[in-house]
């Protein structure tokens, strides 16, 4: 299981790759961290980073499969690496993410309809060339990159007493409450009620199967939450909480209209939670939000 | 002249009505302070809570005259402190700051083509009715407010050695020049080419009309450079440079495309005279740029 040694040395071995991204406290009691604006968009580069400089020889390439963020993320490691990268994505990936993915000079592959598509085909093609292969979000190296978020807003803001973490297969959260163990913060996780790996994997006592829809699904729709986020999760987050398609679209345009920040729906779904009432602060919380996402149209959050 | 301890009293004083608004670190040369998060979407509501703190009696209401931003910072500034007031604007105001306006449930007036018309209306109405005024850059506590964001700055990024700071009427950096006067750091004023209110004053040895129009107009369209920041400036700030309209566009582009930051045109002018090489920085600076506004469509900057 991930421990807060493996994301020490993950953000040492990373923290001149990536943005510490800064905080915004709305209220002494609300504080944001933008992780929206790291490099890439969103918080992936972490685990990206973290998996590719952990890997050594580069030289066969690099292969993943992606919604569209994590392609974004290995692809911008890879080309700041010196690597190939040939990234698979299926057919609902967004537009924005698949011109950002060309943009960091990766090989993008298009096919299939759904994530679980495109990773069968990343694996056939890491067999045939033996390229590196970054998961989204079950690989231990993942999970480490994605923990150090929490590392640096434990630093930064010390007193938080829960921190409201999206959820789409889990390497985020359980990279974060890897760190967070036994620290006396509250991860709390949050889904859309259309896409609710999570949920569905704590009722199950394993990972389980899921459709996926919604808003956010580019983002979040992982159709099972990963196998070692699970483990870390079932003992560490303390409550999943569920929003609704028009809660996060709401929680994007609040996040506009009252701090300039723009967030993809995936990105909102945190502070959706907390502006739905999903999650309700118990007297004397701090509230930690993180707003983990911004490659979208900036135009649709206004 | 305004001072450190007016700034450091100012800062004292509002300092809970404001947000201390993030750095973000793009290299470790080069560090932007993210005002256009602030409440309001601009620097601007800290010279009006500077003012109507100091002000005491709000009780004959609050007016200020206003190409938009500052408007939408006094009435913030009046609807926090429970104080009416009533907001001049000329016809040229951009629709998303008179909207921002109205939702802090201020009085709207349009009127007159220029800035200046609405500041005569306002004097006006401020004679026929005791309000206390606040002017959207000469006067005193408006310049020692908007210099609480080179305290900040200075406190949260002690090794800078060059600051970028865009000017229209200079409430805004006058304020910052007097915060870093004698401290080692160079204050760069960056003008549109189309609005130079600074650059005339500096020519001329005193503050003279200017033509005013371009993209940041609404935000920057100043038609002379204040009085009292005037004589600051012209001991404290280092060089003044100037902007064309697309190095501002181009600079709005790269903030949302690298750092997913979205900036009003006038917010973007510092970030601009950097990426076009209107101010080049020695071998050596770690450089500070501030986005100091973000009041417009988020789909403008995509």
């Amino acid at each position: 299981m991930t421990t807060r040694t493996d994301i020490e040395t993950a953000h040492a071995r990373i923290r001149t790759d990536i943005r510490r991204t800064p905080l915004l406290w709305l209220d002494p009691a609300l504080c944001l961290k933008l992780e929206c604006l790291q490099r890439g968009g969103t918080f992936k580069p972490r685990g990206a980073f973290n998996r590719l400089r952990s890997a050594g020889d580069l030289s066969r390439g690099v292969v993943a499969a992606s919604g569209g963020n994590h392609g974004v993320a290995t692809a911008l490691a890879a080309q700041a690496l010196g690597a190939r990268a040939d990234i698979f994505v299926p057919e609902i990936s967004a537009a924005a993410k698949r011109t950002r993915i060309l943009a960091h000079g990766a090989n993008l592959v298009v096919g299939g309809a759904t994530y679980f598509d495109a990773l069968a085909a990343s694996t056939k093609h890491a067999e045939a060339t033996g390229a590196v292969v970054v998961h989204a979000y079950d690989q231990p190296e993942v999970l480490a990159g994605q923990g150090t978020v929490a590392l640096e807003w434990q630093q930064d803001a010390p007193g938080l007493t829960h921190v409201l973490v999206a959820v789409g297969g889990g390497g985020l959260i359980g990279g974060m409450a890897a760190w967070y163990a036994g620290q006396g913060v509250q991860v709390i996780a949050v889904e859309p009620e259309t896409s609710r790996a999570l949920h569905a994997a704590m009722q199950a006592g394993r990972p389980v199967d899921v459709p996926v829809s919604g808003v956010a699904a580019d983002s979040l729709g992982a159709r099972s939450a990963g196998a070692l986020m699970f483990e870390i999760a079932r003992h560490h987050v303390a409550q999943c909480v569920l929003v609704a398609d028009d809660a996060i679209t709401a929680a994007q345009k609040h996040l506009w209209q009252t701090a300039q920040v723009v967030a993809e729906p995936g990105g909102a779904a945190a502070m959706a939670a907390l502006l739905c009432g999903a999650f309700v602060p118990p007297p004397g919380a701090r509230v930690g939000v993180l707003v983990c996402g911004a490659n979208c149209d900036p135009g649709s959050v206004g």
